[in-house]
């Protein structure tokens, strides 16, 4: 049996060394890293020693690092906390069509509890948004634009450089940029980004830990209140064995990152060459620039959770949309973002790749693909 | 040098099973229990068992069990989300003046933020709520009561039951019990309690996870937003390695209770015992009937961070006061509840035991008591 996961933006495995890294520290490290005592004081330091690495890494303060359960709650952190935050300026929100529910039900969240406006602005053909309809949507009120880096199921890259910049130089709102799939994986300038986040499982560290990076200036109200932790920012024990492993996988992934990445768009191309070369009737999603770690396609008349489920049963793991909406009736709001066709988004195919990848596993999934394929034509 | 932890309230070591278990787990599966295919049903399964196996063992439906990322969650989950679903029915909500941060966070939160009024109870002498005082609180407007179990600072146990009774009998409403400190230590009856929950790190499992246990028919607006998780209640790619542990833990922790309690018990009149027969300056804060995990006192004339200090010098880890607040100047709302004194309540010292805690860790940590109070005198 095969054992081929090309679910890579669901979640990763863990690195080996972080593995090892983890299980040492639960082995020497227990306390709660808020008490004075010694023990604690020692959790306190792997913990602060995290926040400096990640701070480091991504050129910011100490104190601009916010440790969370992962992106979901960052993204609602951010919505949520900025919009309380700012609602004596204004009730008026941007964000795109595209965002991972997390953000999209805090919007909703907001529109159904404090009476906020939400503008959803649409994505071109190639899945991004273009600045002349933020331009159109930003109002005097608007006190949040929220846009994501890599959309999670084409792969389509924002330009957060250029949206950001003119948010910031023509309007009062602050601006904010899911960053979940694009952390150590596309280069990013988030210069006038005000909140980044992302989540540590998705960059080969464990589950239960993400960053907010938020910048000092910035205001925001506690989501989760109580307690001193994060500068009163996100209340709860520290989950610091999970943070320390989060700020190591972000220290290798960036240092491994230009080899990495030019694995992984080799792959993505070889992929793409060899689907061409099999199927006459394969669509394929993702525009031709999007971030190599995704690709997004369907077949003209097949079923993609069919073949989810044949692959899987060949031991083979793709997905056919956002893990987070996995159970969801509803078509891929990004696929037809970009297709316009309810077929098409409701049966598209993600594959998702990794230093891991090898052109191997992706002959083994393309001759797999064509077995299932021809099955079902009969 | 000395190892002895008595700080068991702030958060526990895992039990040696439950670790070996959750490294098995952590090498043989990763993906997100979300995915559809195979891996994905697989860590779904996982978690799908931890849910049934709480469900079990609190003998409550599999559907009223929601995992958070600790118990500061869950407070904040069931504070603001209950306050937002009712808020239709009334604004006016009743707790106690001495609960964990979390909690009188989230009421200030829904103070400031959504114009809701909220009665904080006062506590007798022994540290507990009186009847007749909720009975004068309690309006027509009122949605929510919440009331501790256990005081995490005193041990002082609440009559959930009779309190909870009289609730549910005579108001329309909910009620819920922050059970951190009772879970797996005190036999407390939910049977009127409509939510209560705890934390997987204070019953010898992982930090990041802990359970809400929602009724079924009690309705909550999620504070973490976005996705299918838990029922719609708790967005996010779930820890269910962690929350795997902690069902295990709280199965172990409930076969062994008796055992574990009777011990405790004993460890913990041992130390009154030893203290009484040191010291003649001493005060014990916590009740006679208090929970025999936790014991508080103080000296009458000593400062209690300086003895926290120089006790984990000596290697012995116990605490002035919940590590949520540890670093507020504040002075302990319990202890000032109980003791009326402002010096006592800013000096007062925790110490929490475990079914780990022996007699020779009590001797040891009285004579060091004892060394550290008489070097303090000159």
């Amino acid at each position: 049996m095969n054992n081929i996961y090309l679910d890579y933006a669901a979640t990763t495995p863990v690195r080996k060394e972080i593995l090892e890294a983890y299980k040492k520290l639960l082995d020497i490290s227990y306390a709660n890293s808020d008490s004075i005592h010694a023990l604690g004081s020692e959790a306190g330091k792997y913990l602060t020693a995290a926040r400096k690495q990640i701070a480091n890494l991504l050129n910011v303060k100490e104190k601009e690092i916010v440790f969370t359960s992962g992106s979901t709650e960052a993204n609602n952190l951010v919505i949520k906390g900025v919009a309380m935050a700012y609602k004596g300026r204004g009730k008026h929100i941007i964000t795109t069509s595209i965002e991972h529910p997390s953000l999209l039900d805090s919007c909703k969240w907001l529109e159904e509890n404090l009476d906020f406006e939400v503008t959803y602005l649409p994505v071109n053909k190639e899945g991004k948004i273009e600045l002349d309809d933020l331009k159109k949507a930003i109002r005097e009120d608007t006190i949040l634009v929220s846009i994501m880096a890599v959309n999670n199921e084409l792969g389509s890259i924002n330009d957060i450089y250029k949206l950001s910049k003119y948010v910031k130089e023509n309007s009062i709102a602050m601006f904010h940029t899911d960053a979940t799939q694009a952390m150590g994986k596309e280069n990013i300038d988030y210069s006038y980004v005000d909140l980044y986040n992302f989540s540590g499982h998705k960059i080969y560290s464990l589950k239960g830990s993400g960053v907010l990076v938020k910048k000092e200036k910035v205001r925001i109200v506690p989501l989760i209140s109580g307690g001193q932790q994060e500068f009163n920012l996100r209340g709860g024990t520290s989950n610091y064995h999970n943070h320390v492993m989060c700020s190591k996988a972000l220290r290798i992934g960036l240092e491994n990152h230009q080899k990495e990445y030019r694995h992984v768009k080799e792959i993505n191309k070889y992929l793409i060459t060899k689907l061409n070369e099999t199927f006459d009737d394969l669509i394929i999603n993702s525009p031709m620039d999007a971030s190599p770690y995704i690709l997004n396609f369907a077949f003209k008349n097949k079923r993609g959770e069919v073949i989810v489920n044949a692959l899987s049963n060949a031991g083979i793991y793709i997905s056919s949309k956002s893990a987070c909406s996995s159970y969801s009736k509803d078509y891929s709001k990004s696929v037809y973002a970009v297709t316009r066709d309810e077929f098409t988004s409701k049966n598209s195919l993600r594959v998702s790749f990794s230093y891991l990848t090898s052109k191997e596993e992706i002959d083994i999934f393309v001759k797999e693909l064509k077995r299932i394929h021809d099955e079902l034509k009969g």
